[in-house]
């Protein structure tokens, strides 16, 4: 199986830090060539699924843009240009939350469309969370620090209540290693 | 807390079917106004963790043009225009592998970009799956269908190998529900 080539690409739309698009000239393997195949360019982001040396999981309930009603939500944030992503999630971590982990574990890194791009997602898992600061958040979102218990969590899960594509994989995906 | 408000809303970029992207005015709860908000619009679609009677698990290995090198992929596709989840779901569990499925369980929606919107992806997970068909797959890309064990598909997706967000979701939501 061969990758498709991108043979060249435009910029058709430049709306700032978070979010740019591209027109790509793609050919498949077999010579058939797409010549508008859109391709969307966001920041890669964290997402941080934190467990307290208690066993507690820090976790938000807010409200979100793109979310009716109430979402729950893990630590997360975009990098900064450059920034590793372990460096971020440490970096929203505690400014969120105010903690700060001894263990992470990657959950893996994912892109958001497999098609058209939109960023990678950068998901962690911190182990034996513990609080050394206030948190010192600056996301626009209003936001309520909830400990909740791992059966909490599950079911919060099996609810739907983490309504983002990305939260809910790193609840998922952190669960699922905490089982091994 | 209360939700953002969507004052107005400006078409920016029309990229066709899969692609649309709108310059929101959005007022926050403390009255704060950002009147350059983008707002990407895709379609909505499924994927599908689908089960054999055996026990084994039906899963793609696949280029994808935003994935370097190759990845492993469940069942899935966009929603036509007006189709219910779930019958796209089994649309593109019979069109892609000729295999039905009599067990079918939900496993969330969630939107793709909280901030952004970028689509709702509706996942399932389908048991009892058996085969009753050819495969008729309409994608772009070349599949190879895959016949594996749950543990392989533990450590598959442990080991990164289902590169996009919404397909490592899908599976890691899947086999967590086949643990309860």
């Amino acid at each position: 199986m061969e990758p498709w080539k991108t043979l060249n690409r435009r910029s058709v739309l430049d709306a700032g830090r978070f979010l740019t698009v591209e027109m790509h000239a793609v050919q498949l393997p077999d010579g058939q060539v797409i010549d508008d195949w859109p391709w969307v360019i966001t920041p890669d982001y964290v997402n941080v699924v934190a467990v307290t040396e208690a066993g507690e999981f820090l976790v938000f309930r807010q409200t979100k843009y793109a979310v009716d009603g109430l979402t729950l939500a893990p630590v997360g944030g975009y990098l900064e240009p450059g920034e590793p992503p372990l460096l971020a999630a440490r970096r929203e971590l505690l400014e969120e939350t105010g903690y700060e982990a001894s263990d992470w574990t990657t959950l893996g890194e994912y892109v958001v469309d497999g098609n058209r791009g939109a960023g990678t997602a950068h998901l962690f898992l911190a182990r034996n969370a513990r609080r050394v600061a206030e948190r010192d958040a600056d996301d626009l979102e209003e936001q309520e620090l909830l400990l909740l218990s791992r059966a909490e969590v599950e079911q919060a899960l099996c609810d739907g209540e983490f309504k983002v594509l990305g939260w809910a994989s790193a609840v998922a995906l952190a669960l699922l290693r905490l089982d091994e």
